[in-house]
């Protein structure tokens, strides 16, 4: 194959390798500093919901009563949406009980990945709880890894763990180049959240 | 302040900055070689609509053939729809057809962002035409710095030229850690595209 792939030109060769096989599902890991994390997440749920998949979202962090834009959305396209976590740590007065929510979140989150009847499950922000201890990892990861077999994952949050990387099909990595907050600018409802 | 930011501890500090302003609108731009531009977009996009933002997108390479599932999903979002684009150009027999198609959809998009009835425009892989010399760079650069002052841009694709840089409030590289591909896996319906 000789595949251009110079910025300046357009390719005349398609650059997919031959003789891929299709996988039965897979697992997309969204993770980095940079923004974006979970807005592929919605994205890539957006177009699961177009090909008439059930879709079922799980976000950790983010506060319900701060609700998200993807939140308000869930419901008129026919996702469910679980957003089971108090919000931003740091507005938090009992980190125990953060805890203790993200592991009823993640029971919730399992029960869904086994009964197979979605198939494609949101994890958002998922990293943070088990980069934090929060919840048990080698569970997460088994219950990821002995998922059934038509029951596509994406996964987000900073720092995903090594186990994660591995367990993945594709992995993108959101570096921030630049953000509005270097530029005095706050977060914009419509456009953040 | 003092922000932790450790990755195994959750933050106990709001790590965002203080004193930031209010912006009128924004430049998003999603750049890199990984997955997740696209779908960062129509996430974003997601959550504009989500706000009742008008929403125009602009998508300039994926085919009218090859019916992507965010196009599926515009409509029913309440999300203008326009893919001009010819589809991936190695399976095009006419680049200077092709060229003469971005053409159009710029003119399209710039009439969009210069009338500013939509609060956010999405120029999906608008980099390729700019950086194989499709469509003026200057003419694309002038229309976004000048942009009526409530109109947000979130702009795709790989090798974002340094000025699209220089005039986003947010950049977002996706850098590829691992790739399907890399698995010998095909693009999937449903997740991919």
């Amino acid at each position: 194959m000789t595949t251009s792939t110079t910025a300046d030109s357009p390719p005349t060769d398609d650059p997919r390798p031959d003789g891929l096989r299709v996988a039965r599902s897979l697992v997309v890991v969204f993770t980095g500093h940079g923004k974006g994390k979970s807005s592929a997440a919605f994205g890539t749920a957006l177009r699961a919901r177009a090909r008439q998949w059930p879709v079922a979202v799980v976000q950790f962090l983010k506060s319900d009563n701060w609700v998200t834009g993807e939140q308000l959305m869930a419901e008129p396209l026919g996702m469910e949406f679980w957003s089971l976590g108090e919000g931003f740590t740091w507005n938090s007065d009992d980190l125990t009980r953060d805890e203790a929510v993200a592991q009823e979140a993640w029971r919730h989150g399992k029960a869904l990945v086994q009964a197979g009847t979605h198939r494609l499950v949101v994890f958002d922000e998922i990293t943070y709880p088990l980069n934090w201890g929060w919840i048990d990892a080698s569970d997460v990861e088994a219950t990821f890894r002995d998922r059934p077999e038509r029951v596509s994952l994406v996964l987000t949050g900073r720092d995903a763990p090594q186990w994660m990387v591995d367990l993945a099909d594709t992995v993108t990595e959101m570096q921030k180049v630049s953000h509005v907050y270097d530029r005095g600018v706050r977060a914009k409802k419509g456009i953040d959240y």
